[in-house]
């Protein structure tokens, strides 16, 4: 079934004030989760609340947890998130990435001890939105195996640069597996193979079916061993700069998904060298020469990264948002105080 | 054959010097492709003089301009390439950036019209050898298809990071697309088919064969349509960053690959947010978890991306550096002043 946008997030926001969240918090959250049903990504809107729930109530998550200052320098800052909740933590990073790149015109701000920060894209595309390009990137604990290897050694690492644009921002949204398990998850009840290799089976195969996979937890890293090194790099990166904990303590602290992961968010102004309208010139002539490649197919032009969500935030808009309607239900015991 | 490495250094200044490019400038260029060489990645060390001198002789790199500062602004600084030689602009570039970052705690400096930087990995590599973590990308001309797309219609747009180690850094050097035009012909040459997919046949098919992909142009890009979204994207923020050409620019200015890209060189004080002694056992513990992940194939431990490196270039610094009979003679009549 479909739900409206407000219906979404004031069951979303009650939801959670009945989890214990703080009112202010919880409004923040319900619109983020909200935004990314409406954007298509319902594994990380909607579909991910009970599982956020379940990780307050284990005490994964400190609800009353706000970030704190370490230390600064210059147009640097590092925060320790205190085990507070991902969400609120990401945003009020990424807010403080662009309010230095206004001083400096570059801002960076390294985000340790905090938790799940639901879709990763959230954060560029807010800094995007803003007016500065965003890259922001985490860690997590072990989910993926390395390159060469047959366990989980290595994060998923989600990596994200936001281009702002006047009408609606280019952006790179990409987890270093090829497809998420949640996505496998919607294969596997679908009867459906991946169209690509996505992970291995027990003998350390190749596989394309997402049941073996869902078993072996040996999920593919996207381009084989370059999504694997990336992973790493961008797992050794986060905690240098964030003096964070690394995708190993991560994995030892066992709080669930992200707990206890590090964040790193940039900000950067991006006519700091250049007119607006030059610049806007070269990004729009870029952007429209990509969506003129040939097609490989006449029926699937090609798209930049985002460009679809634009369009797809705006169907649910118009026609409500595409909610599960077990999860929906869920949610709307929550809402009732029901858990 | 093996040559060492002060023969292939030596070499390489002379024919340089002889190809008109100016002595220090040429002693810079001969160390770097000879470090390329030593390490393995002999397409942008010897193999690549032939044709960089042909690019000097055609008048696509200006071997007597020098970078210039446009803007400065904080920690960022912008420079004009002016089309100079890419491997002695990328030095200055990235040692600017660590000049900033000495400063700042982060440096960016971003650099447009410029030429082939060679082997990409070569300048965070440096920033990590002088202690400072490096981030550093470039677009480069439509050489690979977009995702969807069945004609060239983005650069490969190779990304780095490397991290700074006592033991020798750990480095990301990763192209967007799963395997280099250089390295499919190594293949065809060994009358081998690469192990994944390496592009696309001229019937739009994936195929494993490369001499297909050599004749298609249709090389794939890593993950499918995540490197192809990343390569995408990188482009925008380079061209952004740096008020330089984007890759459609730079494929319209037709002056030889990279001939006018732009490049983006970042540097970090690992040590920033936290003591050096307590920064370096996360990073080593992480690393050592990683080269412990149980290998799928007990011959093949897994190792974190530019371990192996630095072990090449013991076996080159003890052996010599192998080199490909034809191009070293080339390369050595270009030394003898013959062209």
């Amino acid at each position: 079934m479909r739900v409206t946008f407000e219906e979404m997030r004031s069951t979303i926001k009650l939801a959670l004030v009945n989890a214990g969240v703080p009112e202010a918090k919880a409004e923040l959250c319900a619109e983020i989760h909200t935004e990314s049903s409406a954007d298509g990504v319902e594994s990380h809107g909607l579909n991910r609340i009970p599982r956020f729930v379940d990780y307050i109530r284990k005490g994964y998550v400190d609800v009353h947890a706000e970030p704190t200052l370490i230390a600064a320098k210059g147009a640097a800052e590092n925060y320790d998130g205190h085990m507070g909740i991902g969400v609120t933590n990401a945003l009020f990073a990424s807010d403080q990435a662009v309010r230095l790149a206004k001083l400096h015109g570059i801002g960076l701000v390294t985000l340790k001890n905090t938790t799940h920060w639901m879709r990763g894209g959230t954060y560029a595309w807010r800094t995007a939105n803003k007016g500065y390009m965003g890259i922001s990137w985490i860690n997590t604990e072990d989910c993926m195996p390395l390159w060469g290897s047959d366990e989980q050694s290595v994060g998923n690492n989600p990596f994200c640069i936001a281009i702002p644009r006047d009408k609606g921002p280019i952006v790179l949204d990409m987890a270093m597996s090829q497809y998420a398990y949640g996505k496998l998850g919607v294969y596997q009840l679908s009867g459906k193979q991946t169209e690509y290799p996505c992970g291995f089976d027990e003998n350390g195969r190749m596989t394309t079916d997402p049941g073996e996979v869902i078993k072996t937890r040996r999920i593919m890293p996207t381009g084989y061993w370059k999504g694997s090194s990336m992973a790493i790099v961008l797992d050794l990166a986060a905690t240098m700069m964030s003096n964070g904990n690394s995708g190993t303590e991560i994995t030892h602290i066992n709080k669930g998904s992200c707990g206890g992961c590090s964040q790193i968010f940039i900000a950067y102004d991006p006519y700091l060298f250049g007119d607006k309208s030059e610049i806007d010139r070269k990004i729009e002539e870029r952007i429209i020469a990509a969506d003129a490649a040939h097609p490989l197919n006449e029926k699937h032009p090609v798209h930049c990264p985002g460009e679809s969500t634009i369009h797809r935030r705006e169907v649910s808009m118009r026609d409500g948002i595409h909610v599960d309607d077990s999860v929906w239900k869920q949610v709307q015991e929550y809402a009732a105080g029901r858990f």
